[in-house]
């Protein structure tokens, strides 16, 4: 398939180069940054512009990988009424495409990208969506060819898939982050942390996050959790300890109780 | 050296094993229930009780591996003058051991384990504190046996290496155990989030988790967040969504403002 990007950060160029590689043709990159379409031109080898105007009008699949805020303009200004127009958001609905296109969909890959480091979209799952059946039947089918693990999910289900991906990425990292902030005050660097944050991120493989729960909170153990608070020299920092304690303390004896 | 394991949970499991691997002979294993005792005494091939006076008093190493609020009892009642006593908990302090003791130490290992899964040990971070300076090249050489990172650390950077444990870990587990329920809820099985939650890991191993923090508070995005917390149907979710998103945008905002 003829192919355009429409927006060249970091998910745009993982997935720039993955379909690429799955043998589609990259005909045109658009952004409204020109060094970012540059790059992501340059690493597919096609034309790029900073004018949405400019864009062909007879590619057959337009992808829409932009912030949430900027895509219903963006959208709006794209003509190309016989392609498909799929965007790549969690938490935004399908129905953002309908306004003035006929056929469309959503490619959501549940995945963190970096521009540094392309990512292997074979193990990526990818969520899909579509206005139609044949649309469906087309998506699915370049979904299958970037990725071993395609399912489809409708607008609801992709919501509640972001929402984990902030819980299971986003807050993990602020957990990561915190830590480095307390190893680095003890004058110790936070590369001794890596192991333990790989283990436990191994753990969840073969375990289920409530299996996999240790330390003082599932144990109930006040003694180590009233130290630790009073260990803690940043306020922000007892608060999160207090919160996230609760949370397990509370998860775990009431998914205890269902079990017994 | 001859050695006695006190305790029989996850860390004693792991380190009794890899202590004989490391050439030791594990002559003893205590525990408090027959049944743990007998595990690891499986294990490493040696006898078991849960008779603590019944420990021989000739052992050159003798290993506490127990819950932090049994200890100082446990302590009291292992005769062994010149042995070297050695306890394994992040948050307690050193002096535990002087008490009875004359030669004795600290080795804390930074791992999170299981008995289901042996740890290879020569990855493991492992910290070190003695009483004394021969004690402590002792103790030194021991545990350069088990892993190729031994740092010493005393009492004060210990506990907060315990505590950035508790946050790299424990709370990283609880937000994967949150992310878990959610997609739960719209149906979808937890396993697709692994491929995030292994990149998530797998990128602060070259960048720092403050260059790795993406999503919506990051980008100090309201409309995705409000958003968001009125898609939680959990009350606790949206506590810890507005606690963690209000860490990520302070805390980047001040590093960003450092760096400029």
């Amino acid at each position: 398939m003829k192919v355009v990007m429409i927006g060249a950060g970091n998910l745009a160029c993982n997935l720039g180069v993955a379909l690429k590689r799955a043998g589609h043709e990259i005909v045109w990159v658009y952004s409204r940054t020109g060094t970012s379409a540059k790059y992501l031109a340059d690493l597919v080898q096609c034309l790029f512009t900073t004018d949405i105007t400019q864009l062909p009008t007879d590619a057959d699949l337009y992808v829409y990988a932009l912030k949430d805020d900027v895509l219903p303009d963006i959208v709006k200004q794209v003509i190309a009424p016989q392609a498909i127009h799929v965007h790549t958001a969690g938490s935004v609905p399908m129905a953002v495409l309908a306004a003035n296109k006929v056929r469309y969909g959503v490619l959501y890959p549940l995945q963190t990208f970096s521009k540094q480091r392309l990512a292997d979209f074979h193990s990526i799952p990818l969520f899909v969506e579509a206005s139609d059946a044949v649309t469906l039947d087309v998506l699915l089918s370049v979904a299958r060819q970037l990725s071993r693990r395609v399912y489809e999910a409708d607008t609801c289900q992709r919501k509640q898939l972001h929402l984990a991906a902030v819980f299971a990425c986003n807050f993990v990292n602020c957990m990561y982050s915190n830590a480095e902030r307390i190893v680095q005050r003890a004058g110790i660097p936070f590369d001794v942390l890596l192991p333990l944050i790989d283990e436990t991120a191994a753990k969840v493989h073969y375990l289920t996050p409530a299996e996999a729960q240790t330390g003082p909170a599932v144990r109930c153990d006040r003694t180590v959790m009233d130290r630790h608070v009073a260990d803690l020299e940043d306020g922000m920092q007892r608060n999160v300890y207090r919160l996230l304690s609760e949370d397990i303390y509370v998860y775990n004896n009431l998914s205890n109780k269902n079990h017994s």
